[in-house]
């Protein structure tokens, strides 16, 4: 008997070895905004640090899977060699900037209903993988409070085809939009088009990261 | 006795055949919008309407001057021989649609800059020949109530220019947009991208002639 | 002796039995301009005939799949439900004028080395279950001999991209842009932009229709 | 004696009011190119030394009005201050690019039919002041000599209304469309998108400027 009991300890205890040794693979797919998201300032890196902070860092791996540019149709061309090939536990989408911006800049955004397809195919193939998915809606292009950047009308709505298709697919939404409306009513009262929680108007400065790091966190990592 | 009264009903009658010459001439110069405004159930039309319900009809000719289609600069071109030729006395000038749909469309849209001083070109040449000026803002492209009508920003970006211009040249305001906004708030429940004040999202539905109409009344014959 | 030809017969009909049973299916894979060829003086139409004048018809079957609007990736998206669903033997894909033409319209045309990633995979799906592929530069929008349509510049370059696919992919081309412009430098002296072999300088009229079918049929049926 | 010295005073003064009076202002009217024209290695610069070269320089005075990102319509606008005011002789427009690249970039292009009206309009104003006008057709957006480069069916649309205004108006026209094209042909052979004329497929390399300097003086000083 006891032998069988030391035997049964002996278990357990690789298996709360194994366990630690399971960390969470969680990649965060997506942009310029994403691709700058690990460097030194960057959300990413916020939240490895605050995963440290909260003795949570041997639970979980962050990384960076984001290309300048990146529209939808992007990252699903990608998302073999650039996600799937990495074995996520975890995926962070964060795209639609791009499909909006490059309809004004170069003629090649991408259409609302094609967005949503190849959307819904990325979502599907992690899915089908076991692999937990979290979307984000498309930040800003301005910052704007009084509904006048130029791109706000389309961008809204494709932040609202992304809720439809978090609804949808069953995937927790991070309404980085939403989040930064909210934070620009409440801080940016001068109208400025700029330097709120952005350098440019849709990449983050450190307030930007710190607060995408902080609902990031709320939700990922709760 | 006799004599005065005869001298009085001579001054009536002088009086009567003076503001009888003395009709003001109103020409509404703009877009398709303006252009369909002259038909049977046009907000011109009706505005005449209702200058004869309120005895009225005797001081204002209505003339359209709109053209389909028409930008900033082509009111600028044309304002010669469409407007200018005609002496009027009042001017009520609604453009702004084009200039924001056209870039989508067409690559041809006016740039802001751009559109302002056009716009001021067009109000100093009529001003310098001491006509009354109006400027109305564009109404709508898309009547949706939760921004996300795909050129909504652009929309407000350019009415909200016009609102500057009309204070720096001392125009009275017809903020259509304004308007259009608030009606849609009120009206229109559903959300829906068209079929409140427009038949297709722009152009003026029976309601939304009524609704030009009585606004422009207010503003122009109070 | 007389058992052998009875042995002898047999086979024979039993091997245009079988051939019989082994007509080839082809599929056109494309947009608006395949969607029309199934008309009744559609090219494939036209191509069908032409396969019976020429007591070929047991032979093949032919199938259209084409979508009005659609450019590559929607061709990407559909290509499992519309194309391989059919098995097929042969796919002759013909897209390109609205990837050209939606960076004007709509702004949502598709990027060149987008617009090359999704075609070769596309091809790639295809070759792996042995279907022979076609590929067809895209004919023309506008028909102006002066280089002078609004769209050849860009028009060029994708066609150009499709020469090198059909290379890189060992698929034969059908050069439909190149057969265009020769026709057209013979044939529209006048330098008219529609009307020789297309009805609105992008789809084609009866004549339009036969050169394809001719072109067509000597590539794929020779 | 003194009668002599003043005399001979007399002469000189007069000498001096002449070729002082004689001097032609030509000035260069256009966009970023133009711009350029007056540096070190620009256009106009090298006019300059031409005209000092062949002993010209006493009856020319070159000035550049040439300001980065302007249209057609920008001119227009501006041709008062910037042409009128400096009361020139001779007035050399060179514009275009930007009424063509605009569309694809900023969705602010130019129409064609308003390119004209706004080009017929500057040309009108000019000559009513007896000012000799030469124009100029647009070099290029890319120099590749395969009819690829994305803008170049629009380009030539442009080219080819230039060169209709030009006969219409009574102007000398210097076709530097023409000139870079066959330029290209015969230097090009491998079909590079820049680096020949121009530094990047637009704006002038010091071969670029050499070579319109060259077509200019023999048009304008000819």
């Amino acid at each position: 008997m006891k032998k069988l009991l030391v035997a049964f300890s002996a278990c357990l205890a690789l298996l709360s070895f194994n366990t630690k040794q399971k960390k969470q693979r969680v990649v965060f797919f997506g942009d310029s905004i994403t691709e700058a998201g690990v460097k030194p300032t960057g959300f990413i890196t916020k939240l490895s640090g605050m995963l440290q902070q909260k003795g949570n860092a041997n639970n979980y791996e962050l990384l960076g899977a984001g290309i300048g540019g990146n529209k939808v149709y992007d990252l699903y061309l990608r998302m073999e060699d650039d996600v799937l090939a990495k074995s996520p536990d975890i995926v962070v989408i964060w795209v639609g900037v791009n499909d909006v911006w490059h309809k004004r800049t170069y003629g090649t955004g991408t259409d609302a209903d094609k967005f949503e397809k190849f959307y819904n195919a990325i979502i599907k193939k992690l899915q089908a993988k076991q692999i937990k998915v979290f979307i984000c809606t498309p930040a800003a292009i301005g910052e704007k409070t009084d509904f006048s950047n130029e791109l706000d009308g389309d961008l809204n709505k494709y932040a609202s085809i992304i809720r439809n298709i978090a609804k949808n697919n069953n995937c927790p939404l991070i309404d980085l939009r939403k989040m930064t409306l909210d934070y620009n009513l409440k801080n940016n009262p001068e109208n400025k088009d700029r330097g709120i929680l952005t350098t440019d108007g849709v990449h983050l400065n450190e307030t930007g990261n710190n607060a995408v790091a902080d609902i990031m966190y709320s939700t990922i990592f709760k």
